[in-house]
């Protein structure tokens, strides 16, 4: 299948479902993607040697844009068995872009912001590293549109780190667009896809553990454990979540610095409540092979998402926000956790299939009026990783377009 | 020191600081006691041969009472070496005493309730059983004040059982009044009084640990666990608690169920968070005798109620009204847990010392308003334990004095 001038890229976002904090420790951590939490990243040929992105949801007034002539290509060299060395990160690619990133874009006063700034070193980073073996593109314009809250711990930058290693490997001809023939190709371009995501999560986070980019990449649920790579929990079906953003400050560094700080005051208090955490997540991965009844499965996740929660909280990093969305929520009979670093940040809630969705709207408008912001989104399931969509779309609407409706301007196509 | 005609006895109730639940699966508890909710009897001569037990605080709206003549002193044989054998549970005892309880005691229509029944039992039980060494009691009359909450899991009925047992060992001759030059003899006192008080506990309770009636009698705080004797933690000091009981109903049987179903799921989670249970315990064992200063001490039992608390919850023992507890006192820099089975029950907060009564008012009041009962009382310390005073007191006017003064009415010595 030829490239066409112009694609649409899609990626979700993700959720910790088990074991953040004790991650750190080693011990096993389930993540999901959030199907209906996405970044939509739209692609267009361009022939004047120019890359652009447009990113308005990250508070930029327009678009940036760096002439090729100015992209630092002496600092890579590119062997014939790429692979290897292209996934050592380059640093000194990346120090050398940074001065770049400002030029030509900086003539009103405002400086980009850190997310700006990570946002565009990850895109010329790509743009630079990834070689182009093919010509009929030379320069593109990307525009991002997301309804991710970014910032948030829900894998905002993966996504879109996904959206934009896939784009460019698609552009760049080291991947082809994929239809019911080549699924085999296809879940290698998934992996290739994954991998250079990988390196971009790297630019913007600097020490990123890779699971929010194989979320976003392969969709469903993944377990993993430091130093392993992460695991693909194939039979996870898609449950029904709310996604509560307390919007209170988040701060992961202070949170895992506080859990630190309570291990060694108490190791083996803290070292048996990180091992009951390890055991909810390896819990969760058996409940997936279990052959258990989908209402069973249910019954269970609930039990295990309020042990789990318990527990992290006993590490210290709860918040009175979060404690109130446990309040309400359980006042429906629903079961909530916090998710991701804590002390702030989000919180989930599992839904039942058969919920209707008039007491659903009550429970959200209920979390609304303690100005929670709530986002309902199946977790895991299958066939909500990376998609493609090869429908026109006049460009100067797209960024106008509603985000919640995004997904249904277009008949998507998966990777994976 | 002779015995005089009448004499009053106080023990005080007990409050689990951590353990709850755990201990069932042989982990280690802590116990203290609670020095301002006691229980106070009034023990007086008779000589007609009539045993009078009057306890309106069960609701009995007038004294029970018993002609020895009654009782059946053949199930008992007395043995030269009586300590072996006296502590053996006698069944034939309990069984012949059930139906003399209501004797002569039912001529209105009210059957005595579960309550009534078991202190009635536990009293003629340790009159028919402990062997009466001196003659210059013939019967006696009982009044007791309590003010302590029945059936709320803070030791009501031990420290009731540790009364009889004192009163009734006195005025049996077994033990006599202490005063300074026999201290030696006063602590061989006491351990005799635990263990009569353990046999009335097992009249009552059925399968009791043993750990209410060692508090009552010891003071202080005593760690514990199965099959093993409690010890005495000789350095705790006194700290400044509210006990705020819910007024749920609370049921230690159906929580007890709850956790051992739970344990049998999710086997390898809940054990990782029993030990971590234990291993609170153990930390506040080693704090005892660590030397920290007062406060650091404060701040690391502050830290162990957090983690006791959110871990006996991912038991799922928590309640709604537990939690309301803990936010409203959180809402003050103050930390709470539940304490005992949970499911409603008690909750206990530790107070700062130097917090000033009127700040501590305001957290008192906002839990009334919530309508939760709170009681503040000093916990563990020492000279808290079983106490005796021989101050006269017009006992007809002993049980419409006020609970919480009863305290000032006597010149108190203690037993430990």
């Amino acid at each position: 299948m030829s490239l066409p001038n112009q694609y649409l890229i899609s990626a979700p976002g993700k959720v910790i479902l088990f074991g953040e904090h004790a991650v750190v420790y080693g011990k096993t951590a389930i993540a999901g993607s959030l199907d209906g939490l996405r970044t939509y990243a739209l692609f267009e040929k361009r022939l004047d040697g120019y890359f652009e992105l447009n990113f308005p949801d990250l508070g930029l007034r327009r678009a940036l844009s760096w002439p090729k002539t100015n992209l630092p290509y002496h600092l890579i060299k590119h062997t014939d068995s790429e692979q290897q060395k292209d996934f050592m990160f380059n640093e000194n690619l990346l120090q050398a872009l940074k001065p770049i990133v400002n030029e030509g874009n900086m003539d009103d006063e405002n400086q980009l912001d850190k997310f700006q700034q990570a946002a565009a070193l990850a895109f010329l980073y790509l743009v630079t590293n990834i070689k182009n073996k093919q010509i009929s593109w030379d320069g593109m314009t990307i525009q991002i549109s997301s309804s991710l809250p970014i910032g948030a711990g829900l894998g905002s930058s993966a996504s879109y780190s996904v959206c934009l290693a896939t784009g460019l490997l698609l552009a760049f001809g080291h991947i082809s667009l994929p239809d019911e023939s080549n699924q085999l190709s296809t879940l290698n371009s998934a992996e290739l896809i994954n991998q250079w995501a990988f390196q971009a999560e790297k630019v913007i986070q600097g020490n990123p553990s890779g699971i929010d980019n194989a979320v976003a990449t392969f969709g469903g649920a993944v377990s993993y454990k430091k130093g392993s790579r992460h695991t693909n929990l194939k039979g996870f079906h898609s449950f029904r979540f709310l996604i509560i953003n307390t919007k209170e400050p988040r701060d992961a560094k202070t949170q895992i610095e506080k859990v630190r700080v309570k291990r060694e005051k108490y190791p083996q208090i803290i070292n048996h409540i990180l091992d009951a955490i390890d055991r909810i997540s390896l819990s969760f991965i058996e409940l997936q092979s279990s052959g258990v009844s989908q209402e069973e499965m249910f019954k269970k996740l609930e039990e295990l998402i309020d042990l789990n929660h318990y527990l992290v909280n006993s590490l210290g990093v709860s918040h009175p926000s979060l404690e109130k969305i446990r309040e309400i929520t359980s006042e429906h009979n629903l079961h909530s956790k916090l998710t991701g670093a804590g002390g702030g940040g989000c919180a989930l809630t599992l839904v039942p299939d058969d919920m209707p969705p008039e007491d659903v709207q009550l429970v959200k408008e209920k979390l609304e009026r303690n100005e929670f912001e709530c986002y309902e989104t199946p977790v895991g399931g299958h066939g909500i990783a990376t998609m493609y969509a090869t429908t026109v779309i006049n460009s100067l609407e797209f960024l106008d377009m509603n985000k919640n409706k995004l997904r249904e301007i277009a008949e998507w196509k998966y990777f994976v």
